[in-house]
């Protein structure tokens, strides 16, 4: 763990930390989190291509374009060029012994730039799954939004970092 | 539960509802999350009133402004004049048990519109945790963003929504 | 016709129209382009449930989403709150004697508010279109966007105002 | 022609193209499209000096802004540092036989990037034409966009591209 | 003068604050300021109508809609719909003794709406003014910009304020 | 002086200017401005650390996330990434004779990119100051924004400049 937050300078002041002197190098950093639904609410989105089709294309879109964005949400966040954004939305039955179900979304960013793309894989994640609350808010207000994540970072000076215990 | 996902129309095609038959009136919604974090993450952000004013200054801004832009980010919310949002960020001690502490978020959002401001709410919430994330990730890459959710909803034809189990 | 165009003053400086004075009423515009293209890309488009719910549902949400944000690219418009917005995409056959097939776009918006939505219609119609032509450009540089129209207009002291030939 | 929508996964979800491995060349794209209206309309906006600066001016300063903005406005746009916008208005008398009369709009775009700009001329020339329909409408609601196209293509892997029967 | 700082709270925390409660009323604000420029930077702004319409048009359009997204520069401010906007920019002569020249420039904003538009109406002549900068550092960049400052306030509670020796 | 305003064109038209040929270098640049107000409002920011700390962090906090976005507001600017922003503010002792009192603010904006900072530094130094504004607007209308001006710029063709009589 490094000494001080580095987006604080020595008087505790907020700042843009300068990336100025960093490589542009290859930036991989991919997020998680999961939508937890009515068991219910998951078969409606589910059931049914077109509907299916339309609730997770809204969300996928929602995701990419915020994550192009990040750094307008984020006050300290770098303005980057992103390569490529991915959203998948995969639903899943829910576990044993419960009776929510969860729609599990990962966002992957990529970029060549002098700084990495954490943030934008977390803001990506959450804006697709706050979508997928938006549309379906009518039939189960008490969706929620759990554990939002980074998972993988490649790239620059810190080189890769994998969180623990997460499936690959 | 309604009978379908308002947002899809009778061809499962996204559409923003409209919303011009409401009434205009007060709403307001309240939501929550929770950053997860390690201890000393948390004892730097709390130690020292300058540093700890700037890192819970800049989150509180940040979900100021992303919920006065939420139908920016979320594709099918309709663009509404926000009258008043506030955001509370309460570092809380580990659960006995647990060697990671909490920074709890509250964001509460009023309109006078004729729909709610859930989104709004939930996007303050969101953002001021991810800016949270982002100043500290030097230090904590693990943190993560827990349970983003709703618990209060006020005013429109729906009345007032509670979420079970959640302190007031 | 009248006398002078009223984004111009006396001096012909641009400046935005005083909507002050005007009522708050229901306004709804609807326009209309269409996407010129290869047969065999409308085609592609089409076959395969997923491609096309993709193409097709990424054009809307582009839509809706730039029919909210009028404002920021017509210089002069009004920012104004949406009630509503949705956009049709009608893929169709080549006319006889021609290779081209266009997929015709149709946006409709509707607000309540001190003037009208000309240009969020028109601009929720033409971001649609140029949606498709970036998400087929690579089979089909030729793509044109056709034929950008107001077709109807309620609402307003002008009151209804329909295109002379347009079906309804 | 390639055989497939590149922004299209193998399972026909929308994603980003990755150009991270393109390279970064001088890329210019050139795009026009003609705001069609009546003969008098086109001359109100020529006539008298400073009136026809502003409709002009103010077309012209829209279409470079949006043309900035392009990846905001289409979804799957990559975000790029644009070297240059142009965009170049020129009133044109009606052909015989028409009593209708055209603005042409040309816009020219740059960049050193890994992907084209396309999408960048595409948009500026759009909304040049929408803003004048904007300026115009309270005396010519008839107008219309006609023929937003791609002229020419340079820079990048597939090289030079220009559209067959379009005058230089 | 009142006894707070009405955009924090009790606890000094910033918050936006809350307009719900405020009637809707005509509201106008007026600001000013200068930009101080050498005699000669301003004598090629005006001579020349064409050169003189276009950088100053293009200050005229950019002060316009930045007033419009006031509430995405100014944390606390809240959004509103801008009733109407107009910039007046006004070269005027070096005063005797003085080197320099002024272009006086003076924004004027309306809304009907629960809170005043001060802001707007500053960020309006601000970012005109940064405009012309913008546009002429190339040959002065020495220019600056001078007293951007409020100098009428109608309508809301508070009533109108004049600043003292303003001309009108 | 060189022989014309480069945002012009040969026929006095807006464009930007093409920077494709210029080279990447590193480029900073320093703004200054200074917010004049009642002696009493200054002590009223300062008194109090925590509400001091959040009229002055939501400052820095606006000005930087300004800064990342200048080419939106101002319409000829280049967009381009910054590497850093930081945002001193600096309250300030009446000057004998004078019973106002100033903050003084410095933004300092760096980057690798083909053109200079001058706008984004100019740009966040201002939206800092209009903060200071928004938050005491209630409290002392009469506050104004003085002396918006570039006081350093390095790198790039042209070389160092620094304001004459500036302290440093």
């Amino acid at each position: 763990m490094s000494d001080r937050l580095t987006h604080l300078d020595e008087q505790g002041r907020a700042h843009m930390v300068d990336i100025g002197a960093k490589d542009v190098t290859h930036r991989i950093c991919v997020a998680r989190c999961e939508v937890r639904m009515a068991a219910e609410t998951l078969a409606r989105i589910s059931e049914g291509r077109v509907a299916k089709g339309d609730v997770l294309a809204t969300a996928r879109i929602a995701g990419i374009q915020a994550a192009k964005r990040t750094a307008e949400w984020i006050p300290l966040a770098h303005p980057l060029p992103v390569d490529s954004v991915s959203i998948d939305l995969m639903p899943s039955p829910p576990p044993h012994g419960d009776s929510d179900a969860v729609l599990r979304i990962e966002a992957r960013v990529e970029t060549h730039w002098r700084t990495g793309v954490e943030m934008e894989a977390l803001v990506a994640a959450s804006v697709a799954g706050l979508t997928v609350y938006d549309m379906c808010k009518a039939v189960d207000r008490g969706m929620s939004l759990e554990s939002v994540r980074l998972v993988e970072k490649r790239g620059g000076k810190s080189g890769t970092w994998s969180r623990p215990g997460e499936p690959r």
